[in-house]
């Protein structure tokens, strides 16, 4: 009975951190996420901001799109106990303090979600300057989660 | 005016390709964007096929739309010439044959793409058995693409 339990409890933990399993997965997946996250709000620099010449409506949905479904994604599952520390595709930039500052994160987190909801949106209107404003307000919130707690490169 | 259709060249260029710009660039964002699809595809793995009894219809939710939206973002604009060989966050595993293989591998995509836009409908729906049996259907296109261009490990 004591086994049965220990067995639910490590599958229920298996699929409530969904693969938050060794330090360096957890880091690794991080590090994928936001690499992604980067080419695709790059396009979107590129098309709405730098280029509007460029513009092209299905690619900057598709790129909103991947934007918010990496916001959505549960990306704070991936910042276990000891996650500061080891390597993925390279070493972590994770600072110490974020386990001081959980809280914090999590409201940034909320606002990355609700502006790349929005940018969603936004972008399938199609209006390039309605778009750029939107993903600069995505942006800030990613400066305010960089700023507080990924180590300078 | 030679000089002023040149950088509109260019321009036009970096802004399709949207950052497939240097081969190492190219092989890490694939390998980032497989990376995080492999992270959500684990978590309905998890939920929808191996412990039914986790199933969280919230996560898996956000999952399918992460899924579908890394088959809707232009992988294949990641393929460039010459992409078979360097080096991203590992080296490339792509085969070389990808390149006399094109049209197949773009009919593959389109596959994967309107699998994974499916999944996102299921998912929506809540339904496990019918998420798992999509989810099934998704997989194939995967493997089909990995038998065909992928090297073995």
């Amino acid at each position: 009975m004591k086994q049965k339990l220990a067995i639910g409890l490590v599958l229920g933990a298996a699929a409530t951190a969904a693969l938050a399993g060794p330090i360096e997965d957890q880091i690794r997946f991080r590090q994928s996420a936001y690499s992604f996250l980067g080419w695709n709000t790059a396009k979107i620099k590129a098309q709405a901001v730098d280029h509007p010449e460029t513009f092209n409506k299905e690619e900057v949905v598709a790129a909103a799109n991947a934007v918010a479904a990496v916001a959505n994604s549960g990306l704070l599952g991936l910042y276990g106990e000891g996650s500061a520390e080891g390597t993925g595709w390279k070493p972590s930039r994770l600072k110490v303090e974020y386990f001081e500052k959980k809280d914090e994160v999590k409201e940034i987190e909320a606002g990355f979600i609700a502006e790349a909801n929005e940018l969603q949106k936004v972008a399938a209107s199609g209006d390039v300057g309605a778009i750029k404003e939107q993903f600069g307000k995505v942006g800030k919130t990613c400066k305010s989660c960089h700023d507080l707690i990924r180590v300078r490169e």
